[in-house]
Parts: C-alpha cells; sequence; structure tokens
C-alpha cells in the first residue's frame, strides 16, 4: 500500500462525558470540523446505554467489580454505539459540511479483534484489537477521498461475534496501525484539562509527559488511579509509531492545549 | 466520475420477514455471497423494533392507519436497524469471507433525503431520497475494491435529522443512482416465490411481466394490495435505468427463480 508518511494524521477520542451533553457535542464536532487535514473520530459511549439497560430491566452483571457483557448486554451497547450514537454523531456532522461516515470494527473488517480469554472470568463479549492484524486499507481510502470516518468502540472476533470494545483503544490501536501510513497524532479529548498534578486543580496541567517524567510523577504518587492506564497505553502507541499523544479538555482541541506525550 | 457501464451490478433487497428468522438470514446470506460480480445489500426492519418498543412502553401512533416515527421511535429505529441488525448482518457476511461494510443513507451523505411534508398529516421523522441528488461515489469506492456494502433504510435530511425510511424505496434509489455507472439488476427478496397469480397458489408464479402486462394483470384485479406500490416502485427504477427487476423468494436468489419484470 502506498504510504503518506509525511502527512499528518489526527486521531482524536472523544469521551461519553462530552457525547451525553449535546450543547458540548455540538460545540466540539464544530472544532473537530475545522481541525485540518485528515482526521478521524472514535467516541466513548456516554451514559445511554445504562438510561436503557433500565428501561428494558437489563440488569448489569459485575464479576470482581468489573462489568460483564452478556447477549443482551451486547446487543443493548450495539444498538446504542453503533446505531444512536454513531449515527446522530455523523448527521450532526453532515449538517456542518464534514463528510462523515460511521463505522465499527466489523465494518470493512477494519479492527479484527479477539475475545477475551474466558478463563479465569468470563466478561463475556468483550474483546481488544488485534493492532498486527488491522491494515488501515479501508480507512485509508476514506481519508484520501476526504471522508471522515467515526468509529463506535464495537468489534468483532471474524467468527460472527460482535465485542464490546474499550473506546481508548479502539482509538490507539487505529492510531498505531495507521502510523504506518501517515504521521499521527492522538488525541483524547475529555472532561479535564489534561494530566493535573493535583485533581482538583484545574491550574496544575502538567504540559508536557515523556517515559522518563511519567516514571518519575507515578512513583510520587502524581499520576494515580485510571491516569495509569491511559498514561501506559499512550506510551505503547508512541513506542508503536504514534508520534504523540494529546490529552486534553474537549473544549481545547483546535488550541492543542493539554498534556502532550511523548517517547 | 468514471463509468462502469458494461459491468453488472446487483442491488439486492432482504425483507423484514427474513431477517427475522436466524436460520433463513443465515442461509440468504450465504447465497449472497455466492453471487457474483458487484454487490450491495438492502435490509429491512423486522420485528426487533415492536419487540424493543413495547419492552421500552413506547407506543405506536398510528393517523389514518398509518405509523408516525416521533423522536423516540426514530432513537428506536435506529438502534434497531442501524445498530443491531446492520452490524449483526456485516459480522454474519465477514465471517464467512464477504468483506461487507454496513452503512445507513448519512455515512458519506449516501442518500441525501427529504422529510416528508407534514401537511396535512405530520408522519413525523419519515422521508424518502432525493436520488437526484445521490453521487454514488462513496459507493462506487467502495465497489471497486471489493467491499460489499450493507445498508439499512435509515436516511438523513442533511439539516442534523435522521429519517426512518422505507426499505424498498432505499434499495430502488441506490439502484437507480448507481445504474449511471452500472448495468444494473434490482432484487426483491422476500417470503412468496414472486408475483402470485393467486396468493394461495405459490404454483401460480408470473414468470415475467413487463408494463403493458402490468397494466392488464392490474386491471384484472390479479395484481392488487401491497403488490401494487412495489410493482409501480419497480417500473419507475426501470424507466429511470434500471435494467431489471425481479421480485423473489429469498432461498431462489442464485437461481434467479421468481417474476422478472423488464421495461
Amino acid at each position: 500500500m502506498a504510504t503518506h508518511s509525511n502527512l499528518p494524521l489526527s486521531v482524536v477520542k472523544i469521551g461519553g462525558n462530552v457525547v451525553d451533553k449535546p450543547e458540548a457535542l455540538t460545540s466540539f464536532l464544530h472544532d473537530f470540523h475545522q481541525l485540518k487535514g485528515r482526521k478521524l473520530l472514535v467516541h466513548g459511549g456516554g451514559v445511554l446505554a445504562s438510561k436503557m439497560a433500565e428501561r428494558l430491566g437489563i440488569t448489569t452483571k459485575m464479576v470482581n467489580g468489573r462489568r460483564v457483557t452478556d447477549a443482551e448486554t451486547l446487543q443493548l451497547v450495539t444498538m446504542v454505539y453503533a446505531g444512536w450514537i454513531n449515527k446522530s454523531i455523523v448527521a450532526q456532522l453532515q449538517q456542518i459540511g464534514c463528510n462523515a461516515i460511521g463505522l465499527s470494527g466489523v465494518d470493512g473488517n477494519a479492527i479484527p479483534s479477539a475475545r477475551r480469554n474466558p478463563e479465569p472470568i468470563d466478561f463475556g463479549f468483550v474483546g481488544d484489537p488485534i493492532t498486527r492484524k488491522m491494515d488501515g486499507e479501508l480507512i485509508t481510502t476514506l481519508l484520501e477521498k476526504e471522508i471522515v470516518p467515526v468509529f463506535c468502540a464495537i468489534t468483532h472476533d471474524g467468527n460472527g461475534s460482535l465485542l464490546n470494545t474499550n473506546a481508548d483503544t479502539v482509538a490507539s490501536s487505529l492510531a498505531i496501525s495507521l502510523s504506518k501510513q501517515y504521521r499521527t497524532t492522538l488525541y483524547y479529548c475529555f472532561e479535564k484539562e489534561g494530566v493535573l498534578r493535583d485533581v482538583n486543580d484545574s491550574e496544575s496541567l502538567i504540559p508536557l509527559i515523556n517515559r522518563e517524567t511519567f516514571a518519575q510523577l507515578r512513583e510520587q504518587g502524581v499520576i494515580a488511579d485510571g491516569m495509569i492506564p491511559k498514561l501506559d497505553n499512550s506510551f505503547s502507541a508512541i513506542q508503536e509509531g504514534v508520534s504523540e499523544v494529546m490529552i486534553l479538555h474537549a473544549r481545547n482541541l483546535l488550541q492543542k492545549r493539554g498534556t502532550m506525550l511523548i517517547g
């Protein structure tokens, strides 16, 4: 396949907290549309799936504090993420002149994935992308036609099963696989300013972290909890070819203001 | 755009009655995969949307015997058609080696549509494809990459609203718009052998109908009820460039056995 390794590509992940707020989402989508160059969007789920589950009387099964995706839950999250949320976002982007196309990982086999090992605990229809199997061909074709892919975090195992997948991981696996063809920046947009020294102080933003300072901050306990897997994931992506990762507030996408992670 | 006017294209529509039966659907998808040459699939909805509506306590509003798609119903049908049914079909096709991609009319603006006039009766978020605005560019790009588009019958108005659309009309508008580039055959697959002289006698298949014999059969009352709009729709498609239309049982797709409509 032709490479476009000098061409920049933005892989932007937007969290469920923003997807849930109509005004914040609309404002974000306008900014996303303004973003220059080749780009793609990955969106999280938001609370609609939980609300629907409640209305349908589907109870969330938990094992060791982690959610299990049984057949009924898989159907529900596929309806909500790949159906309503994905198509609503695409309709909004089309309205403002952005030629978006809504996809899941099963479409064009864009994200071949593997179901998690059911031993010792079976989490059901949950899986992880197999980055080395992602050829990026469909996505590259779309990007070169100036079509903007919008991915939900539903993938498949190639044996007929859809799989519920972590949206951060979908974004990083897309960024990694496309970094063979493009100079790729991965943006994690969420509801905080970036990585903060003090989670209660939005002024305490750490503007730049490299692998060394990450190790130090982690040792000092400054980076903890949910931020550790996000940064682990980010540094893996950088190791596998992504040029840089930005962690930032959804409203700061265009200014690129937040925490920049480099190798 | 380049034309491929000597290349055949099959536009296949599968009805909700087949979508609802897992074994019939699987068998149909195997046949569809065997179909030679460029092809795309359009699927109907089936009963899942009604079942979900019941479980969610969404009541179907009817005006003059026709269903109204309010905001809640639009969300529901988008979840079911564009989410679960579309992605399940694509996962099955991928499993058997068919590189399918699931789309709705909003994706890549494949099917620009117009909301139905709310006067005298407002049927809500319901619309019809604007065939002259369908450029077929995205679909042609996919077909020439040997990717098989699978469409649900959700479209959009370009102003941010998704629209519930008749699946037969989605299929005929796709066939018409693509007949500029391809020699197009439109297949309506359903649960009957084709157009029957006697609806209770599956042996009474009428193998060939042209515009003249259609007028006669209609006058004689042989073709009545739901079959009239289907045939009207089909002859319009032929008038607008589609080479032929087949109306046939889903199990007879490969044998092409059913009723053939020609100009």
